[in-house]
């Protein structure tokens, strides 16, 4: 077995105070950017805003903000404040958006221990308050003075999406290469958290260079947090891993221990293994589950997780001396010690 | 009986000939935004190129691009051929996302005869190809000097959205006031028709008062459009109306006809006529049919039809020596004319 495991109230505790620590300095931003959203509802036709009210009224972790708000820390910009708070807003509008679409994808009834907006309204309803959101988002988005947030936050979208259709949609046989899901984790989760970084440095006033670099550390953070969670689904606990993997098998979902195990596999065994699944074979996952055990996939995915964050830190180290750095660290700690809760 | 007929070829050859005399003058024009939207394919993630590529397949009507065309006419701005295609790309784009994702809530199977989008790909990737598409139309959108496109547009996407979730959301008893028909059509139709035309004068670089009345004349042409879309649904096969009628009220919508008919009826008899209709009592549909004919409401639904053509009109006759208008007049002559395909 290569995992070991600690109390789990333990560990916890130690993410908990971890997340505490980095959150307690945005909290007055969080805050503000609630209240803008709580106004925001009013601007939308009145048809809509009980719906958009529901769908703002689940306190998710407001990752994407908190990452606005880091990278455009004591920016040299004069009065950014309210920028910052309308840049979070954007970028957390279009997360929401695209929430709400995927559970209608996904049929999901919860989210955050809520019903989805798609149970509560019908996944009709829910494609239309998407859209809402969205365009919203782009409102919002095109107030700034520059074009750039409204392209930027188009693109990220599209690319998002697109992200979607390809995990969810692939033709013929899966793809389970490790390019196809490093190439998914950039478009469906990391392309938002690098926007979120790079504009919240642009719009705080720091520099071309800088933007680009936090919007690197955003990238590499988004893939290291999705690395994570797929970590996460499968290893948190032990009695489930069949079953997760299963559930991910049916959705010819192939996350990064599946594929590293694939790699290690001997030639024949892996594609034995591959046509009883796309012979729809669902006896397979009892089979990879066994397998998963004999390889240290454990700790090669851990260190793929490491490396992106070594990336993350990387891509940020030469503007050390600006304020986002310090704190853009301790995120970056904060997401390695989530391990702890795993490992 | 309050309607006569004429013969269909006659009428259809009338209403063919004036299209055609409408949508020469732009067939360049067209052609290039065709052009133009099938180039863009490739600035999309492959994942999502097929099925965008199938959406822009069928030859719908490109009846914004063309109101976007004739709004910037001769424009006194100097090299704008290329912003006006891109423009018109943009709106057409926003129309195209709205139409696949009201196959989905319609749970439509064909659009222009040809297979729809949610059913060709299924509903859950119709949603991601709407996504798609709004997303590009904004990042097009944003690639204007101004702010405005992008913002204008991203509000019309709102407006659209909150339309659509008016009529098919209706809390207890249904809306049926004049108001709020009137409400849905602007938020539904018009309001892109009044962008297309507003924005086109704007790019264009007429000035801002011409603008705003080119949107007008937009905006209530839409109006007009609708009010004679909802008719013909009713009155162009005679034989039909029953069924048309049973088919909207079990989706709770009340067109102009029947709204009418209930402002006509006396209290006592459409309250009794309502109080059915909000039971679920189907066979309220025949009685409606059977008191249609007792009114004149195709005349009346006629008037109001005139009106807002008459007002699409006067909004911008002030600016007749503008290249525009004459073309502006024609396309209201062109709308005025259908008429005689029902009447």
């Amino acid at each position: 077995m290569f995992m070991t495991t600690r109390s789990q109230s333990e560990v916890d505790h130690v993410a908990a105070a971890g997340f505490a620590e980095v959150y307690a300095p945005v909290k007055p931003y969080l805050d503000d950017l609630d209240a803008f959203l709580q106004s925001q509802v009013g601007e939308l036709e009145p048809e809509v805003q009980e719906h958009v009210r529901y769908v703002f009224g689940h306190s998710g972790k407001r990752l994407r903000p908190m990452l606005v708000a880091y990278s455009g820390w004591e920016g040299p910009g004069q009065t950014r404040a309210q920028d910052l708070i309308k840049l979070g807003s954007v970028i957390e509008l279009v997360h929401l958006a695209t929430l709400v679409h995927d559970d209608i994808l996904d049929e999901a009834d919860t989210r955050h221990r809520q019903e989805t907006a798609a149970k509560k309204f019908g996944p009709a309803a829910a494609v239309l308050i998407g859209d809402v959101l969205f365009s919203h988002a782009l409102k919002l988005a095109a107030e700034f003075d520059t074009n750039e947030i409204c392209r930027s936050v188009a693109r990220a979208t599209s690319r998002v999406c697109a992200g979607e259709i390809a995990q969810t949609y692939q033709r013929g046989e899966v793809n389970y290469s490790r390019e196809f899901y490093f190439r998914v984790i950039q478009l469906k989760t990391a392309e938002l958290f690098e926007v979120a970084c790079r504009l919240g440095a642009k719009v705080a006033g720091y520099s071309n260079e800088f933007s680009e670099a936090a919007g690197l550390f955003g990238r590499h953070v988004g893939i290291a947090y999705q690395i994570f969670d797929d970590l996460v689904d499968l290893y948190a606990d032990e009695s489930m891993i069949g079953k997760t993997l299963g559930t991910d098998l049916d959705k010819g979902k192939f996350t990064l221990p599946l594929l590293l195990l694939l790699e290690k596999l001997p030639a024949e065994e892996r594609e034995a293994l591959m046509e009883r699944f796309n012979a729809g074979d669902k006896t397979v996952a009892a089979d990879f589950t066994a397998r998963l055990h004999d390889f240290p996939i454990f700790d090669e995915v851990v260190k793929a997780f490491e490396h992106q964050l070594s990336l993350a830190t990387d891509a940020v180290a030469p503007f050390a001396e600006l304020p986002p750095v310090a704190s853009m660290q301790k995120i970056a700690d904060l997401v390695r010690a989530q391990l702890g809760r795993i490992a």
